[in-house]
């Protein structure tokens, strides 16, 4: 499926300014509603990254954006909208803008991380420069904001809420992003309530949020609104744990990036708080010889992993990623079942299946 | 003035929760004005920048604001607005959000310039990190938003506007930080026309924006409200002018950073601009000496000085600030002269008198 998702990547080239459309309502099934939903977004997103005086800042916010991705944020609010009320080119200006500051999230990330290399392609800061990349960074975010509130699709009615919802969001990345950082030099325990605290932030959030404005720029009921941003907080942290997972279990061309990084940048994972809270053993004492040393070879993070495995670790993420799935589920029980709500079925489903 | 102006400074931790109070009507001199004004908006400042999870990311964004600051644009709004129609606790919010996210800037300037030292304390990156600088700065241009749309101040049917404004202003500093950055490696000559855009991004933006939205949300027409936006452009560009001046015409001690870091940097001001545009000259050879040598003396950049007033640069630099300054006046002469009107005329003074 993942795959399959890519394969509609390129689109925003071909599509010329379409945005002034709709996207159809044939498909039901996350593929078709996907492709259906994404060029359309992909155009509003080029539109206003494209609209700036520098060449060289274009560039650097395009950067990301052409090197792919399945634009899950910039298609669910969309998706959630039609599952439960009223589709309306509103939604689409809000997912461009979300999808936007995703990837802003993600140059600056880069920089934070000393992370080289993103989606196969050469970081942001590494293709331009570290000032280019932050200042790419920060133009995206006022951008996402500029661009929704000229947008036709949005009621000056619905702008409060929007606003304040895409702001905390963005602020509870940076919060998350900030306990990321700290756990990773902190000389204590990190909980499990913190791990999952900061990925509530630095991740699930975006869910939240696309789960929450899809469901009211339908129309839907405050219930419903609430329900959505519940799926959406099970759903992302699904993601991040699975995102975790894939980490140490996918190879470095799958990834497009070095493989077990997070070891070696000594990340408090929920599989690496799992592992730290166990009596002494040979397999912890490898795996604390690894965790946080930088320039760990290919054998030591390995080394690390198969440790983590010994230890249960795996496993336990594995089965809190299907906790927070099921959860997901259970949310979805409670919307009428129309048609369109199989797309967020999928869509719960693909997190579990982004290892196969 | 600008000594004066200091003197209220630090009085952000004194006055506890005034929120809901509004600033007296009694002063119509800019010193007594901002001084009734500014408690008020550090308030709403100091009351978003400390409502987070993360101490470390709220120390890191309170680190300039703590650090002291005359609060011009902060205050603006609301002065703009006293002078041209009515004033409401609106006005503090914006000024809030737009000293916030001045405050942003500078924490990422810093970093993109290299500058370690800011208002005599270390810049935020050197107090704390560069992931956590980077960091706080994303959160604080989150939380301007946030934070404006939560105020109680702001009519929803002004929102539009705000959002577009302040997500534009952002955009433009963005542009005129990229143009900056690419003046100072470019091997062809820059324009001066080049550098009042950059500028007119960089700095002007952002008086301009408090000029427009103060007079907007007093309630003024549409042609008070274009007066007020070219008088903050003129008022801005005046600014910068002569804060390239200040540069090198001030000692580090009154700078609080290294005087003539300008010319180490390879910066295009419009005196550089200026002096490069005449013929060889041994004061040229000297300038070019210097100019962009990041490792230059104490010494070399004192002799790239001398060269810049031997060339005439620094008279030329002064003379077009004047011009500057000279609009902005003919700008406040299409305002009725209310009493109020007495601080913005101080304001627009007080640029060129920031040498003496």
């Amino acid at each position: 499926m993942a795959d399959e998702l890519n394969l509609v990547d390129g689109l925003i080239h071909d599509m010329g300014d379409i945005s002034h459309m709709l996207p159809g309502a044939e498909g039901c099934d996350l593929f078709t509603a996907i492709a259906e939903v994404k060029p359309f977004v992909e155009a509003r997103i080029e539109r206003a990254l494209t609209h700036t005086s520098s060449q060289r800042l274009s560039g650097a916010m395009m950067h990301l954006i052409n090197g792919g991705g399945k634009r899950m944020r910039a298609t669910l609010p969309w998706l959630v909208a039609k599952a439960v009320g009223d589709t309306h080119s509103g939604l689409l200006d809000v997912g461009a803008a979300i999808e936007t500051i995703h990837n802003f999230t993600l140059v600056h990330d880069d920089i934070m991380d000393d992370d080289d290399i993103r989606r196969g392609l050469p970081a942001v800061h590494i293709a331009y420069d570290l000032p280019t990349a932050i200042n790419a960074g920060d133009a995206m975010l006022a951008i996402a904001f500029e661009a929704m509130v000229v947008a036709d699709g949005i009621d000056c009615n619905d702008l409060p809420f929007l606003v304040k919802r895409i702001g905390r969001m963005v602020r509870r990345v940076s919060e998350g992003q900030q306990l990321d950082i700290e756990f990773a030099s902190r000389d204590t325990e990190v909980t499990e309530d913190e791990y999952i605290e900061m990925i509530g932030g630095k991740t699930a959030v975006m869910f939240l949020t696309c789960g929450e404005i899809g469901a009211y720029l339908s129309g839907a009921d405050e219930e419903t609104v609430q329900c959505m941003h519940d799926w959406g907080l099970a759903l992302g942290l699904c993601f991040q744990l699975m995102d975790d997972l894939l980490d140490i279990q996918s190879s470095t061309e799958q990834l497009g990036k070095p493989a077990g990084s997070d070891i070696a940048q000594g990340k408090r994972t929920l599989m690496v708080i799992h592992a730290l809270k166990q009596d002494d053993s040979p397999a912890k004492q490898v795996l604390l010889g690894v965790l946080g040393k930088e320039d760990a070879s290919a054998e030591e993070v390995s080394a690390g992993i198969d440790a983590l495995q010994q230890l249960g670790s795996i496993e336990y993420g594995r089965a809190r990623a299907e906790e927070y799935h099921a959860q997901a589920h259970q949310l979805l029980d409670r919307i009428p079942p129309t048609p369109a709500l199989i797309a967020l079925r999928e869509l719960t489903d693909l997190q579990l299946k982004r290892l196969n």
